[in-house]
């Protein structure tokens, strides 16, 4: 008799973008309205550049003919990919990461879901609340956050992010293994500056502990003291995992292309104390479950380092950064709790009404035709709070901002 | 303090063919022989059809613009590809699988690997030995394998595959509630005929067990009795899930895309005896650790269902089946045991004199500058023979086999 792995009974049933969904169908069904605004799911919205679009036509074309055919590549990415992301996004701001410590993917979400399968399940957790679903989620399937308790994991130290705090999580104090951070922040939109970063990497390599860095938006960094990099704090190479993806940076949400730095010097334990390089078990992982990143979709992300690619992706990030702006500022002006939006596409507002989020949700639905992220989907801290992006057309953006101005919320 | 899986280390820590890689790398060092045959990773070496090409130059222009382009997919696929796959791989061939129990991945790789998240560590397994390592190893790193002793894994039942046996393994002893089969069969290249199958979907109804189905190769089969899907045989839906490529089907071995089948009906169960339907873990595992196949593999996936593309990708299926006819027989005309080749991409030869498959592998490289896959990689029973690919050109494969004939295996 076949057992399934029952940790999925833990989970609720439908994932929150799904339920979302659902109810955007039902209302869209019941109104037949053509007029909402979607600053929802964060998904990008404006075409790719034309570079990328340029090097994956060159790549469908090699495809075409024997001898340029290109078949299975390397798990960990063709050379050509890794060696640019050494370069552009590492060396180029002074950071030593070499290209076998990077390994492309097909997105940040399969790599933060698949870093769990290098680690034991008796590693405890820490993560900043609110979360991107996928971190809890992860370890409830594989059984490491343990049972629920009155809706706590009970192997999940939450670390709240919220205005009362300056959205600046306090250092764990459980101890935990694992420690997931994500900034500049989803949901939040918020940031830390090196020295508010400097205290987890101490702690980490103090407590032999690993931070699971996703710095999935770190294209949108508009401030100087605001790292792009966990690398670009002292000792983050002995204690640090940091995740990448192409999907807000160049638009690739449809493509399909990220990737994961695993350094070489960084190591973990065996129950009886043996050493282990993270970096051999994560490509024995790579190597063993994973077939590599399409060669179309790797020579897209190629190009966004020439220097018209450079020049076209920032472009479009200054066009989100400017809805962001928007965004931010609009709600502000109505009195709106509101942070993120200066180095993030998501602005994060609370209710000044003391409503649940998907009572927000509900309302900004019904009355605005605006569609939002409730906060508590993310976690509990983010009860009451609602996610906005910059992800539209400035136009929709400047149309959902006036929406937002006739409600009181 | 952070601890590893522990299992990992129980791996050998390069994967087979890393392994060959380096030994022909070492060769082409020490002769600067630029001769080889390469007859060894399953990789295929003719263009996509033109079909495809077309498709995915279309796709790559869809991303250019802002009304045309696609982000965030479905995480089990495009419906316009499921629907594809739904009427031409199953219902045109009077099996009753829905768009819904199809789930678009980026390769069978993966699926094969990723499917055990949704089974309880506790379940025993069972295998065709030789076997695509990928089972054998996604088991160990799980914990679901067990400890090794004396080679053997103690909660795997190998079912071992010879010529003495016909290559047809008998049933399972040891009432395993996952049982992987693999036909067409990689390495061996040999089938199951409907009613030698069905034997297997009987012992799996009978005790309640799963059987996981691998036909990445089935566009190869030739002969009538041959199923091309499990769910040919009665009872199948109730306890199989099947995996399929388009890796050797269309050549996409650098595209990545593939797709599962997760029948609505089939159930596992709790350790109390509860019910769960595997369509909805896995729906859930997906949405939950993976982002969808890239939109343009999956326009590229689409187009080989068009008139054109299954003329096209049927063409180049017949070359490589031409090119396993020229292997088999002409192992067989130097009085090796081979089989395979007639309903698959690949031929497995045996060793007339006794000698190891890594020996006749070192043979076969050093004297005929040919690599081929050692058989033993791929199991115990697989010590002596060996693997060889149809992916060569029709001229590289005449060639094979004239360097064959001079030498004695």
């Amino acid at each position: 008799m076949t057992i399934v792995n029952e940790n999925f009974a833990l989970l609720s049933e439908s994932y929150l973008f799904s339920e979302i969904a659902e109810r955007v169908r039902r209302f869209h069904e019941s109104t037949n309205s053509d007029d909402i605004i979607r600053l929802g799911i964060g998904d990008v919205t404006q075409p790719l550049c034309p570079a990328a679009i340029e090097a994956m036509h060159r790549a469908v074309d090699d495809m075409a003919s024997s001898t340029t055919f290109h078949g299975y590549g390397p798990e960990q990415g063709y050379q050509f990919l890794r060696d640019a992301i050494s370069q552009n996004d590492y060396r180029a701001r002074g950071i030593d990461i070499a290209s076998d410590e990077i390994f492309v993917s097909d997105g940040a979400k399969s790599d933060t879901g698949n870093i769990g399968d290098i680690f034991d399940i008796c590693n405890s957790v820490a993560m900043t609340d609110p979360v991107y679903p996928v971190y809890v989620d992860t370890n409830v399937m594989s059984g490491r956050a343990g049972a629920n308790v009155s809706g706590r994991w009970q192997n999940i130290e939450m670390m709240p992010c919220t205005f009362d705090n300056g959205f600046i999580p306090e250092l764990p104090k459980s101890n935990p293994a694992l420690i997931y951070l994500c900034f500049p922040n989803n949901p939040t939109g918020t940031v830390l500056t090196k020295s508010q970063l400097k205290p987890f990497v101490d702690y980490a390599l103090e407590h032999k502990s690993i931070i699971l860095f996703d710095s999935a938006y770190e294209a949108f960094i508009t401030e100087d003291d605001v790292p792009h990099s966990i690398f670009e704090i002292e000792g983050a190479k002995k204690c640090a995992i940091e995740f990448r993806s192409y999907s807000k940076t160049a638009g690739f949400t449809g493509i399909r292309c990220g990737y994961t730095v695993v350094p070489r010097e960084l190591i973990a334990y065996g129950r009886n104390g043996e050493q282990y390089e993270l970096n051999k078990l994560w490509k024995r992982r790579q190597c063993t479950k994973f077939n590599g990143a399409s060669y179309i979709s790797q020579r897209g992300a190629e190009s966004i380092y020439s220097e018209e690619g450079k020049k076209q992706v920032k472009s479009t990030i200054d066009y989100y950064l400017r809805n962001a702006k928007i965004l931010l500022e609009g709600c502000q002006s109505i009195g709106l709790q509101a942070t993120g939006g200066i180095n993030s596409p998501y602005v994060w507002i609370s209710s000044n009404r003391g409503v649940s989020s998907w009572q927000l949700f509900d309302l900004l639905l019904n009355e605005c035709h605006l569609v939002g992220t409730p906060g508590v989907g993310f976690g509990p801290s983010g009860e009451g709070c609602f996610r906005l992006t910059a992800f539209n057309t400035y136009e929709k953006t400047i149309e959902a901002v006036n929406r937002l101005k006739r409600v009181s919320i």
